[in-house]
């Protein structure tokens, strides 16, 4: 979680929202994809940090099951992201802050919770929390 | 819709399930994406048309907004993508069949119809559904 709150502090240098996203193979006990946050750089809004991880782990890996692998995101991830954790079949997810607003977790759709979804992984929400939130408190109060 | 059609027969002989996502931009009347489903090809498990369609389009017009933009797609979009719809602030979302099992918009999550989702885009259902249905089942059947 420390490395991707070192991220996210780089996606705000760079004028993102500050999240940052690591993904570990535990088969190999190997760091995957180490992605922040790029819509703005980027023009794209689906390039969420937790996005480009699944896309660069399985670029890394060879395969669009993640299954041997972990995510550490620093903020709640919003229902697009979770439900791309669900389609990669990631085993656990960690995150720091919780997101009433745009999380899709704890929060709003509820991604992991509809009888739909075909994949859970495990949760652990609330990890290093405050570092995350005052990484992104700090991030608008500057912008305002 | 028929060309998201067509879009999405070439994705099955990728041997991709066929789903095909086609973006207009209605202030230039240009089409600025048509992307099949690329899951398989590029070990990505958010490689849905819909994904890789407004990724494209955010480069091509040069902003994560596509507020004037309509999206095609020949399938309901699964939460992921229904959520990304809503991200890139789309206008209009014209899809083909509904997907009882794997989709997000009439079904599951269904994502635009939450409180704190913050754009919901116009939605029109069951274009062209037949076909786009039948292209489906034609593909799961050739696989067994």
């Amino acid at each position: 979680m420390e490395m991707a709150i070192g991220t996210a502090e780089i996606a705000a240098r760079r004028g993102e929202v500050p999240v940052g996203a690591i993904i570990v193979d535990t088969a190999s006990g190997r760091v995957v994809a180490n992605c922040g946050n790029q819509m703005v750089g980027r023009n794209d809004p689906t390039a969420h940090a937790e996005m480009l991880a699944i896309r660069a782990a399985g670029n890394m890996i060879g395969s669009q099951r993640l299954v041997d692998c972990d995510i550490y995101v620093t903020l709640e991830p919003c229902p697009m992201c979770a439900a791309a954790i669900s389609l990669a079949r990631i085993r656990r997810l960690y995150f720091g802050a919780y997101d009433a607003k745009g999380g899709g977790v704890e929060y709003g759709a509820r991604i992991f919770d509809q009888t739909s979804c075909h994949h859970r992984p495990e949760i652990y929400g609330g990890l290093q929390e405050r570092k995350s939130a005052v990484l992104l408190k700090n991030f608008f109060e500057n912008r305002r």
